[in-house]
């Protein structure tokens, strides 16, 4: 029997709801430090990218690849990063994130360093309905 | 005109050959800390996932997820990480790490934590030769 997705909760707690595309829900993270997505894929008890069937993934990383090149546009950034790590979240998602030469901890990677900084609501909102308008 | 693809200097001083996959070459980081595999893409110019095209990204990724699979299976590791971050060097290259529980800096990132720590030569050949007896 299938069962039916459940967002993680850690990362229901840590991100907004931005959009849905075809296999993963793409998410904010709620830290002002970075602009941060984190697409979700749609797939019950997934972990690794290995976990999704061969048409998921091709999907999945269509999805960050396309969300990675918007966002780049959108920001004006140095360098996308694309990752899916999971050491600290089980449930598999993959985070693309827009990078500039000087942000926090460049170029160094963004996890784990410091405390997460939750944006103004005005600006979170914000962002979320560009994003939204651009995916 | 095309350019003849050539691996960067860093990636070639930091690792070793393994075997050459459909588009991307696999190499071994020389860092005994973690079994910790690099895809270079054999695409000039390329230095985000989005400079490839759709058909070389589906490549890239099948490549890279069936190297997470089987470098799970080699080294029985609670999870793997897959990353293109590119921050320091920007030719594209996918990261695919076996992480474990109490390994160094688990469950934080691999990048920029403490020295790197070279294999010693026999281990490096042994891993090697595994490596290329399952890709």
């Amino acid at each position: 029997m299938l069962r039916t997705f459940e967002l993680d909760p850690q990362l229901a707690a840590d991100t907004f709801e931005v959009t849905d595309l075809g296999v993963t829900s793409v998410r904010l993270m709620n830290d002002a430090r970075w602009p941060w997505l984190i697409l979700v894929p749609r797939v019950s008890g997934a972990e690794e990218l290995f976990d999704l069937s061969p048409s998921q993934q091709e999907e999945a990383m269509r999805e960050a690849s396309t969300a990675g090149q918007k966002l780049q546009a959108v920001t004006s950034c140095t360098k996308i990063n694309i990752a899916m790590l999971g050491n600290m979240v089980r449930q598999l998602h993959i985070h693309v994130i827009a990078r500039v030469e000087g942000d926090a901890n460049w170029p160094g990677p963004v996890w784990g360093h410091g405390a997460r900084q939750p944006y103004e609501q005005d600006r979170s909102r914000a962002l979320i309905a560009h994003l939204r308008s651009v995916l």
